[in-house]
């Protein structure tokens, strides 16, 4: 007789296997998190992680905008721009950055909190690229900053890097994950 | 002659359009928080969000579980448990919870911190659900704590509930954000 998985209902307290008919289409769209300069930003997640800028969105009564970037191919979106916005929430996995107007440029600003060090709650997003090492020396070359390469510490092949306001972005790939988690599976 | 959308990269400076080859087949595969009880955290993802238990990882000598849910079908799941975590990290728009041991039955634990009160950062995931009115009414039924129900507020059709930490859901649906984003499109 197979042993239960680990992931049964079993060995979770809590865990419901059976999904209420209520929930069926919901989709896991956004991570938003604040952002202190756009421009340094898009460059970030556009040039160096390759997502694209699905919709911008601002509200300029409140001083602030939105930028939805993911990786979609945007040849695809509407051109007109309330369909837009609809076709950007029915896509999964997008991140979505906050920037309050201004920050970019105000002296006093102190920057954002990303969760990691006290007080702790959000730590990171998490990118599957196709190979770590490679990915990593790419990040390198960039000047991206690292919190983790793929070597240091106990978990060979997993990195993490650090985004312009210094929130971590996990890196790992198939080829390595399995091993990585293989002691904990 | 058509207006430049406004994601062009002429209104987006720091945009990159052209996607570097080395970061094809990328994937935003996840979202990480911690949570203070995986019991509490796994009946609220799974009974009232509908998410499925995609794979759980234990590390007793660092002594914190991963918990990794998200909106896929586990029946496709592979057996092997090191493969389960591959097919894992294959999938995008996932939660990562990590349950740092001992956190659920410690009197001094003081909680996460969700990002929304200072120091500020990360602000929320969102849910794209079929009905955001119908979804609340039911959320309300379940005993769901509310940031911000559909009808307060300026942003009418979309809400923001608490998950057990105190961490911030948005939930919206694809038939009212055009509306919503419409004012900022």
């Amino acid at each position: 007789m197979a042993a239960e998985p680990k992931e049964s209902p079993s060995n979770n307290p809590g865990l419901h296997t059976t999904r209420d008919e209520a929930t069926k289409g919901y989709i896991m769209q956004q991570t938003m998190f604040r952002i202190k300069d756009p421009k340094v930003s898009l460059d970030f997640y556009s040039r160096v992680l390759g997502m694209s800028l699905l919709k911008r969105l601002d509200f300029p009564e409140m001083k602030f905008s939105l930028y939805f970037l993911g990786y979609e191919d945007t040849a695809s979106a509407p051109g007109n721009p309330e369909d837009r916005t609809v076709w950007t929430f029915g896509r999964p996995a997008t991140i979505e950055l906050t920037h309050n107007w201004g920050t970019e440029s105000d002296p006093e600003f102190k920057g954002y909190h990303n969760g990691n060090s006290e007080p702790r709650g959000f730590g990171h997003i998490g990118i599957t690229v196709d190979d770590t090492y490679k990915a990593c020396e790419r990040f390198e070359h960039l000047g991206v900053e690292f919190v983790k390469k793929p070597d240091d510490g106990k978990m060979k092949g997993i990195a993490f890097i650090k985004d312009p306001d210094g929130y971590w972005i996990e890196i790992f790939d198939l080829k390595t994950i399995g091993k990585v988690g293989g002691s904990a599976a």
